[in-house]
């Protein structure tokens, strides 16, 4: 029976999966992210021990990775990480080394790309064609599907560096981002809060102006991809939004800043379903990679 | 020989051709936009005025119009004028009436949809699949094409609302955005400028610091752009973009706040072509409108 790989690649840790949908998985494991010699010869393992087992028949291995990745077929570093921070992995061909060590088709998008296309599949995104997925955990990053294929363009989208009004009143903080200071993700992710509160958002109570603040600079950030790309839909996930209180607070605040200037009825009337929570939970990602290895697949 | 037409509304003139591209264009007019019965029997008597005439073959007309539209083709409303502010012209059928009245189909975009398509074809973007046009007036708008195909998504991009960072030391004009006071459009519109300064921006001279905010506006409007859609190249045209010594301040100062984050070549080494000027000037709408008469023709 045809069977698919995949390979979600995060900060911390590298989840690998074998099998043909949500419903359906063979076999999975997670392993710490260190170098990448030695977490990519963990993942090779892990499909070889499945390999010569007589109900699977691996066609191709899909991967959701941490950016910036080169995704232009025509480039001689296509499916390479690229110029990441993170040490030791700049210039990776994660791609090209698992499909040559499993000698099968591997596909590459990014994480978010890759949880964007899980939650399409199988998730809070199934059927809508214009879907965004926005993650806010130690970073922000957004994927985007248009017509019903990830958004890449000149590289592809890098949402958490966007610019939003700074709440200079209430937030004197000056952000956290290396590149870019106040930028979205130097305002809004875990690592954010954590620096101008002193501790974790997890750690903060409900009615800590933390909140107040994250819904702010978050419902900005909502309203910006709705005003540039016009989706139908937008998906958030991420460690923070473990504040499940968010959501709401998000939707309401979405509203207001969009002032009725968006008039569709799924914003009007819909924000409840048109501002969702990841239906695969924390597992969006790497079964987007699996939805990856079949899409890809199906159309060679 | 199969001919086209083409219509361009603006929200203060309508402008009207026949042709088959920006070098074999037989006949063009433009009218004062008033109510919508009198300008567009206008428009029609201009195109009925050539429709008996030997040489012509009107196979379709293109639309690039001013918003919101409703561009949903199973939607009751498709291809109407919804809700404009503009007195009048609200839930106006423009394509249904043109196409009735001139027994041809009709195609419709928004007007900033239109002017990329227009550059696209035959101007500054010519091949770009991944391409963004921002107009820069008395009102601020942004379209975009994805994989070659404008961008419609919900209803269609409204990108001169984003919010933005305000610069407050500098700038401590409110914003002239009825809806949302100083989102991009209310900081950076020749509306803005004029309100702000008390003149038009055509009557500021180099060195007044109109500019140097100007820039720090659309920079920052560039940078997300680039951040949410990923695009190979973005065109900037409209009336405030008359000062020309905007393009370079601007292409600098989009370098600046990016901060070497998107490693790609086009905008490290090739802002100069990234970040452009039109090629087909303020004729990018009305030859869009042509470009999407054509493609639609096309492809029936």
């Amino acid at each position: 029976m045809n069977s698919f790989g995949a390979v979600e690649t995060g900060g911390t840790k590298i989840k690998c999966l074998i099998g043909t949908s949500p419903d359906d998985i063979y076999s999975q494991a997670t392993f710490p992210t260190t170098n990448p010699e030695e977490t990519l010869a963990k993942v090779i393992d892990f499909f070889r021990l499945h390999l010569d087992e007589s109900n699977i028949d691996l066609k191709a291995i899909g991967i959701a990775s941490f950016g910036p990745l080169d995704l232009n077929p025509a480039s001689e570093t296509y499916g390479f990480i690229t110029h990441t921070p993170k040490p030791g992995w700049q210039m990776t061909n994660v791609a090209g080394y698992l499909s040559d060590a499993l000698a099968i088709p591997a596909y590459i998008d990014t994480d978010v790309n890759g949880a964007v296309l899980g939650e399409y599949a199988w998730g809070a995104g199934k059927n809508i064609e214009n879907l965004v997925y926005l993650t806010v955990g130690t970073g922000i990053g957004g994927g985007a599907l248009i017509n019903g294929l990830p958004l890449h363009g000149l590289i592809h989208p890098e949402m958490g560096h966007m610019r939003i009004q700074h709440d200079w009143i209430n937030d004197p903080f000056a952000g956290s981002c290396p590149f870019h200071g106040d930028c979205l993700e130097g305002m809004a992710s875990g690592t954010a809060i954590e620096k101008r509160w002193g501790r974790k958002g997890e750690d903060l109570p409900d009615n800590h102006p933390a909140w107040r603040l994250e819904v702010y600079y978050l419902a900005q950030a909502i309203v910006n991809v709705v005003l540039i790309i016009s989706p139908q839909r937008v998906i958030i996930g991420g460690g923070v939004m473990g504040n499940t209180d968010l959501y709401e607070m998000i939707r309401t605040q979405v509203k207001e800043l969009l002032a009725g200037y968006v008039h569709a009825r799924q914003i009007l009337v819909g924000i409840d379903e048109f501002i969702s929570a990841p239906g695969l939970g924390s597992q969006s990602g790497v079964l987007g990679a699996l939805a990856l290895a079949i899409n890809r697949h199906s159309k060679k």
